[in-house]
């Protein structure tokens, strides 16, 4: 008696959420010791001593019916205003409250942004392989996700890109650095996509939306540059998480930036308030709001997360696999071995290693290893890695 | 070049949260104690203590990762058991850890409720006047919300819900305490509601569930007992939210209560997970989660809001005012004197009284009052309350 939309999501779920059960499961069976869970992006490294300093003021000092009360669907007026400045120091931009939403996480976010631009049919091109809740976002709202295949260096590529286009295209979504791949996206890049989509609205007269899908932005390495989006391209909306930059992946908390100068700007922001509230989301969770506020200096310590980035790739490397080495986020897509990324991941759960394969991000042939884990659960965990490779010389 | 479907939204908005922004625009221009704004349901009683203790508990004692972390998309497991044998102990039930679910709210469990089972043209009765976000809720699946019209003293009543039957009905949905009357169902009523669906669930020979949205069910006043509704008919799925129980409506936490025996538990169940996580929500947030299984004895002093009641029910009828005394919630629902009650909010607003019309509730004829408020501005606003009676005599 469920929705028929929904029985094949029971089917199939989640197959990187059925991993995480499938650990702990294993973890219960095993010990936690003996088991390698690569699968989920829950980041490993602890929240800035800030968060908590940030909690335990708000509480001492606040009023708690503000604190935990509703306020404006957007969020907190000082919070939005604290955010926006925060960008602009960083960014040079010169966004204000107004241009700030206040989200349930990125996810809550991009709900938002699709609820607020997709009417059915609508076209929404990502490139492979991307971040696999796209296509159910994109889906909520009846739209349609239309996918440019992958390059083998995972940079998207003018060509395909611009045959991607139709006249139902609405949104451009991108996701920089890159989940699953590492990949972060170069200026030239950029432009390039900028270049494309203002030929494309030329060509059909309408705004088509870049979304920029910025989780991972402050996690970056060798000194990569991931630049700000609303510079390069008139009609963008960027959705943002704390969920990876202070660990904070629990407590839902993001926003969306619309600057002033996208296409129907008053229309866009009122619809996205209004859908925040009526998706149900209603409000970003307060507390944690005016905490993040506080924090808008705060990093997790991103060194913890390379030093995994180093020993894995490296160790990788030498056993025989082939990864292009992550210039962000905190993932390595590896080809897998044998070339059926879901053999390959199967036969990885043989040595106890959990691991996702590459056709739920729309890359087969690839599976991708998330290294937001302990040290030394990498270091135990080589040896079946050594193994893995074994089974395919 | 927003959505079609987001073009009305934005020119109406939501009566209730524009009543909330000319609010705080009036306090702005007038002086905040100068303003009467009884337009929304945001609790003015402080959290009970045990809410900072526990987040300050918790911060102190338990690993940061883990509380901020990603957990099950239902939820902790531990905190869903801590729910569930506090509903045991409280209504003689035997719920487990595996029949909560952990929402961003009651907003956001009802928007899983109806992803999960919701068809596009499926049917979900509701009685008015009711909470006017169900339209919405039910919309955003394509449902169709069927009102059934409302009697003069609020209760449901037989003929009229068997009449709003349909071989499209998936659901009933009931808010007990209402919103906005603030009258409670007697265990007659529910019995009478139980008996009719088990009578359309033969006729059908399908299940009709029964969703019980009870955000309120602690807010009662003169003993008005709050019966459970999982013990009156078998496919009943419960939402709640800690919104108004703990005053914590800014933090988004409720659940969903899915009982074993519900028609197609094991999908309805699985696919409320997969709900939760692919609107966006992903789970419900954690701190706060862990926060409330701490809390499952607290409660806000209901004597605070009954002060509230008592006096503006007493002088509000001396005023010749006419309504039923509540017995339930934090809402007075009021005859819009004149007859119109859009004519009647506009003409309170020139006394800076901030009403909501009836018929954002689907109850046309009425204005609601929320007493959710604090007592001295309840005694200032009384003169103008009389100014606007004055008006009409």
């Amino acid at each position: 008696m469920i929705a028929k939309s929904m029985v094949n999501y029971v089917k199939g779920s989640s197959v990187i959420r059925a991993m995480f059960e499938e650990g702990k499961r294993m973890a219960a069976l095993y010990g936690a010791e003996n088991v390698y869970d690569f699968s989920l992006g829950n980041p490993s490294v602890q929240p800035p001593a800030a968060v908590k300093e940030a909690i335990v003021d708000i509480l001492e000092n606040e009023d708690e019916t503000y604190v935990h009360g509703y306020m404006s669907n957007a969020g907190y007026e000082d919070v939005r205003a604290a955010i926006a400045e925060s960008l602009n120091k960083k960014h040079g931009t010169s966004f204000s409250e107004k241009n700030i939403l206040m989200t349930v996480g990125a996810a809550g976010g991009l709900n938002v942004v699709f609820k607020t631009i997709l009417d059915p049919g609508d076209e929404v091109i990502t490139f492979s392989p991307f971040f696999g809740e796209y296509r159910n976002y994109v889906a909520n709202y009846n739209g349609v996700l239309v996918e440019v295949p992958p390059t083998d260096d995972f940079m998207p590529e003018e060509e395909s890109f611009r045959a991607a286009f139709s006249e139902k295209t609405k949104a451009v979504i991108i996701n920089n650095p890159n989940n699953p791949t590492g990949v972060v996206y170069s200026e030239d890049t950029i432009k390039m996509i900028a270049k494309v989509m203002e030929e494309k609205e030329a060509e059909y007269n309408k705004a088509i939306y870049l979304v920029a899908d910025e989780p991972y932005r402050e996690l970056v390495y060798d000194g990569a540059e991931v630049v700000y989006l609303t510079k390069y391209y008139k009609d963008t909306i960027v959705g943002y998480s704390y969920s990876k930059s202070l660990s904070l992946p629990g407590e839902r908390i993001g926003y969306l930036v619309m600057p002033d100068e996208i296409d129907d700007f008053e229309n866009v922001v009122a619809a996205a308030a209004v859908a925040n509230r009526i998706l149900g989301f209603v409000n970003a969770p307060s507390l944690i709001q005016r905490a993040v506020a506080k924090c808008t200096e705060a990093e997790v310590d991103v060194e913890i997360y390379n030093k995994n980035r180093e020993l894995l790739y490296k160790s990788l490397i030498d056993m025989g696999y082939e990864c292009i080495k992550p210039q962000g986020a905190f993932y390595l897509f590896v080809k897998a071995m044998g070339g059926d990324d879901k053999a390959f991941v199967a036969k990885a759960k043989e040595f106890n290693l959990l691991l996702v394969p590459g056709s739920t991000f729309g890359g087969p042939g690839y599976a991708r290893i998330a290294y937001c884990v302990d040290y030394d659960m990498i270091v135990r965990a080589l040896p079946a890695f050594e193994k893995l490779a074994a089974c395919y010389k």
